[in-house]
């Protein structure tokens, strides 16, 4: 009977937790593009260039990882978002309270 | 004698070769960084961002190795510039004839 409850469980806040994944995979990459944008109309040298490179690099990198839902790691993950700004922890409301409070306290560490 | 006259022909072209691959290095990266300010300003998708990374990736690659004097590819090097628009041949007549007819042919191949 637990067990099904938190599969149940389970299934539900996945849900969420790949929506609001999403939410901030939105924010992070929208900010990301208005960033490069930006940081591209000011190029006029060569080494700044090779700097928007790496970079990208960078970004690409970090970003490739970041937005997978993985469950053994998601609590960790928000409350690297929540940290970073991606997220607020209003938008993880729907999530369950013990959860939350996991997060929020990671997310102050 | 001959070897003498060589030498110093050699190092007046090496001169001359030099200046011009500077030229050349000057108009490919100008061109280079108003094309990649152009693209990025029309960016708005992820994908795009990580189109315009691998498009630098490659440039990068590209042009790290293109631009350095090595007398032993100098020939080819300039024939290569020649075919892609980065130097016209008028800019190599400071060189000796039959190089620059070399140049030339090669170029046209």
């Amino acid at each position: 009977m637990l067990k099904n409850n938190e599969v149940k469980w389970s299934e539900k806040q996945e849900k969420i937790a790949n929506q609001v994944l999403q939410t901030a995979y939105k924010r992070e990459t929208s900010a990301l593009i208005a960033s490069i944008r930006d940081r591209a109309s000011s190029i006029t040298e060569l080494q700044d260039l090779w700097y928007l490179h790496d970079l990208l690099s960078t970004k690409r990198h970090e970003i490739d990882g970041k937005y997978v839902y993985n469950s053994s790691t998601i609590v960790f993950d928000f409350a690297r978002l929540v940290k970073e700004g991606w997220l607020n922890l209003d938008e993880l409301k729907e999530l369950k309270p013990d959860m939350v409070s996991k997060i929020s306290a990671l997310a102050r560490m």
